[in-house]
Parts: structure tokens; sequence; C-alpha cells
């Protein structure tokens, strides 16, 4: 019998997404990007997301709940500003076992309050539910976002020859800078509404298994200098291209651009690095690279 | 050390909320409804909800998980009906254990697929993230919906005097028919756009704990005549009460209207019952109904 551990999180969600019907014709992006993109009024899409964070998966039993709680709603933030958009409207929903104590709940949500006001979101709903007492705390969020149709940046619209550039420095999240995540939303809606950028996601599951996606998306390959990757302090290139939860920008920009971008950022935005890492290319010329966070692989992969 | 089973699932969900920054104004209306209400166009707003079930919880692990994925988005699009809206779209977490089988997830993705198709909505995002193994499965499901603003129906409006209606048979869900739910899509628009309900919500956790959360958010009591209760056939009155799951409307009626309700209403809807079943009264008034399903109750409890 086959099992999830066997296929992998990707080919999970190929499989799961073939037993649904053709998407309408209305749906702008559905399931592959960042968040779906749906019609909301003549200027703007409405971005959905949802996203689910589970104890002993993302965060330990023991771990700091207000920390945990500015995780949940800003790994979503991050997509939305992936998208060129903003964050807009949260619904929360928690699975408990009814054993759990009601303190360390309260925390939870008092960190989820504080992201929501630091990036201008309001919660407006959602459930708690039980869940059994051997299992986790999950948090599963969902969320609404907009964005300017001009300023939407997808996955897919990659062009051959363009430079990858990436924000910040990446690598050893896991050491516990993975809970204080600030998303590049300023960062984000600049590029955007600038039209410096041709694709762009942010970095959850790591380098080495972002880029692929997006370059897969856009119909591209991709080759890259990973001594160029900016690293944190005490994280290797290894560990930059593997450990996931950076949640920083990755785009593509025309190289006729990169000249103009490079010292406006420096300016706008002094204290966050900008990395040109690499360029894009036909498929059949991509490299490869190996590592990041497969949500279904064995535990004991690197 | 308090914890949830002591206080119930409506206490937590107060002191949850009360973590919250004051919700923005142009929110129509917040936690605390079948659904969040916020704005979307000139002539309609947009509807919220997300719901999870819960291996061990909502269903059995052995259970036909066809049924399992119908009766997931059936729920929502219930929460959307009573609100006097349609379903639109749909984004899916899936927590899975990394050792599960792939067949019974693809299975459960078929009846979700099937419920979306029989009720005019689409599945546009999601995610799948991995649960420890000794967790069950958990499925999250976040939806918007969309209704006139001249049809929206809320739990806080109904009016002293109003007479009780809900549709349907209650009790003895559990016995399998949970799975197997028919949302009053069709039955709720008509009563919103012909204008007879003055408040309206789903069945979803018993009436004897529905019912009073409807008054309460009108700040009304109610008085009703339990024997009236139209019973599933082998359901006794305690069960209809108590056993939750029904998904069924409950909503209330100017009686000047009713008169004029109940023959329209055999003649457009003859195979779905609707029975009168009491009055709203002052809050000081009320009677009270025990039973009903709180999701932290001790699991011992009738």
């Amino acid at each position: 019998m086959m099992r999830l551990a066997d296929i992998g999180e990707d080919a999970l969600v190929s499989r799961l997404l073939a037993q649904l019907p053709e998407a309408p014709a209305e749906l702008l992006v559905g399931p592959g990007d960042d968040c779906a993109v749906v019609p909301f009024s003549v200027s703007e899409w409405q971005l959905l997301k949802t996203d689910a964070i589970v104890e002993g998966v993302h965060f330990l039993p023991g771990e700091n709940r207000r920390r945990v709680g500015w995780k949940a709603i800003a790994r979503v933030v991050s997509d939305f500003a992936a998208m060129g958009g903003r964050p807009r409207w949260f619904l929360i929903t928690v699975g408990i076992p009814a054993d759990a104590a009601i303190a360390p709940l309260e925390e939870l949500y008092q960190g989820m309050a504080h992201c929501l006001q630091a990036y201008g979101a309001a919660l407006v709903g959602g459930e708690t539910t039980r869940v059994p007492s051997q299992s986790g705390l999950f948090v599963s969020i969902a969320a609404t976002g907009i964005v300017e149709k001009s300023h939407l940046l997808l996955r897919s619209t990659a062009r051959r020859g363009d430079m990858v550039f990436v924000t910040g420095r990446l690598g050893g999240s896991l050491a516990g800078r993975h809970l204080d995540i600030q998303p590049r939303l300023a960062e984000a809606h600049w590029l955007a509404s600038r039209g410096f950028a041709t694709a762009m996601m942010d970095l959850s599951d790591g380098m080495a298994q972002d880029l692929p996606r997006l370059a897969r998306a856009s119909g591209l390959g991709f080759s890259v200098d990973t001594n160029a990757l900016p690293c944190h302090e005490g994280a290797s290139v290894a560990q930059a291209l593997r450990d996931g939860e950076d949640y920083e920008l990755l785009f593509t920009c025309d190289p006729a651009l990169a000249e103009q971008l490079l010292p406006e950022w420096r300016e706008v935005f002094p204290d966050t690095p900008l990395t040109s890492i690499g360029r894009m290319v036909d498929m059949a010329e991509s490299m490869h690279l190996s590592g990041g966070w497969d949500h279904f692989a064995p535990l004991s992969a690197p």
C-alpha cells in the first residue's frame, strides 16, 4: 500500500488535485501558487490562503505560545506579500485536546493579535474544536488578502534570462528565528508597485525546494551560484538550501532593470540585503539542488 | 490550573476573543454568527467561514472517506445557507500522519469534490501538512460565500413575539445520517429572498445548544413546546434536543407572516417538513433547555 512518506508532498498534492473537477474560468490562479487569486473589484484581485501549524511538527510542545501565535499569522502575511498584496481578514481554527490548559491558549491568541495589528489585518472568525487527547494542538489559519491587479506577482511568469534575487539572509532558522518572522510586506509591495519583479514567491521550504517550484511553474530552469547565497551568521550554504522557514522573498528581474533595482533598493531598504544569485535558463539546461523541507519525507532525511 | 473541559466551548471562545483588539468598523459581523460578514460589492456581502473535522471526534477512523469528505464541505455550505447566502470558493487544509495511506485521502477528496459540485462551489487552494504519527487526520475547511445585502440573515435579529420554526426532522444523526447531510441551501435562499425570516441559523450542535445561542444573540429568551419538536423516526425528544449534527434551519418569523409562510412552503418544498415549535420571549421569561453538543464537555456527558 502506498504511503505519504513514499511519495512526498508535491506528488501527494498532484494526486489529490486530480480528484477535483476542472477549475471555473473566473478563477485566475488556483492551487499551486502562494495564494489563490479570485475576482474582487474592477481594479483588485482577492487573495485566498490557508496555512496550518502543528505541535510537534512546526513548533515544540513547550514553545512560548505568544511566539507560536505570531508565527502562525506571519507565515500567511508572507504569502500575501509574495503575491504583491496585503493581508485583510483572518479566521483561526484551533484544534485542542479537552485536557489542555487555557492560559497558553490565551497567550497564543495574544501573539496572533500582535502580528495581525502589526500588519494591518484583523481577525473576523474561526472556531475551536476538540482533538483526541493524544493529538497535538493544531492552528489552521485562513485569510483573505487584496492585491491591485497591476501589482499581482505569480510564480509562473519568470522569463528566460531573468536574474534571480533573494532578500535577507538564509539558513539556520530552526535555531529559533522561525518563530520571529518579519514578513517582507513593505519590500514586496515596493517591488510589485515599481514593476521590478517578473515572478515572486516567499521562501518557506528552503531554496532547494522553492526555487525549482518557481522555475517549474514558469516552464524554465535555473542556474545559481550557491556560493553566492546570503547565509545567516553561522549557517552553511547547505543550511541555506535546506533549512526552510526563511520567509524571504525570491524573485526574478529583467536584467535590463537590475542595474536600476540595486541602487534604489539600497536607498529604500538599507537594512535588508538584496542578493543576485543566478539566472533563469531553459529547462533542459537547469541545474539541480538537493535538500529542503518536504512535509512527508522520512524523518531521518537530512 | 484551568482546563478546557472545565469551562466548555462558548466560555473558551469568549476568553480567546478577549485577547483581540476591537474589530474594525467596516466588519459587519465578526465572531459569533455562523459566518463573518465583510464588504464585497455595492449589492453583496462576502461571507467567510472555517470549519474543521477531526478523526476520532467528528468521524471514526474506519469511516468511508468519501462520506467524510462530503460532510466536511456540506457543514460549511449549511453555514452559508443559514446566512441567506451561497458558497463560492473553498480551501482545504489536511493534516496527515506521514505513514498514512494515500488511497483513502484520494477518496476523501472525491467526496469533497462531489459536494462542491452539488452546491455550485469550487476548490481553489489549501495545503497538506504532517501531523505526529499518533495524531488523527484533521480536515480544516475555509470558504468564502456571497449574499445579497437584502437577503442577509443573522442570529441577532429575532424580535420578541416572533414564532420559531425548524425545517426537517431532528435527532439520531449519530447513527450515520451526519455523514450524508443535505444542506438546506434552496430552502434558506427562498426564506431569505421572500423576507419570511427575521433571524436564522443552522442546527449543528443540537437544539438545546443552538436555540439559546440565537436567543442570546438577539437579547431575547424563548418558549418552545419540546413535544412539538419534529423527531426523526426512532429518535426521542431528548435526542432531538442534544444529538446535534442535524443541519436543519432554525429561524424566527413575524407571526403576521406565518399564516402566509406555511401554505407557500408546502407548495414549494412539499418534501421538507416545516414545524412551528414556539416563540421568542423576553430574556427574563425564557425557559431553559439542557443537552446538546459541547466540544469540550467531559466525554462521559450524555
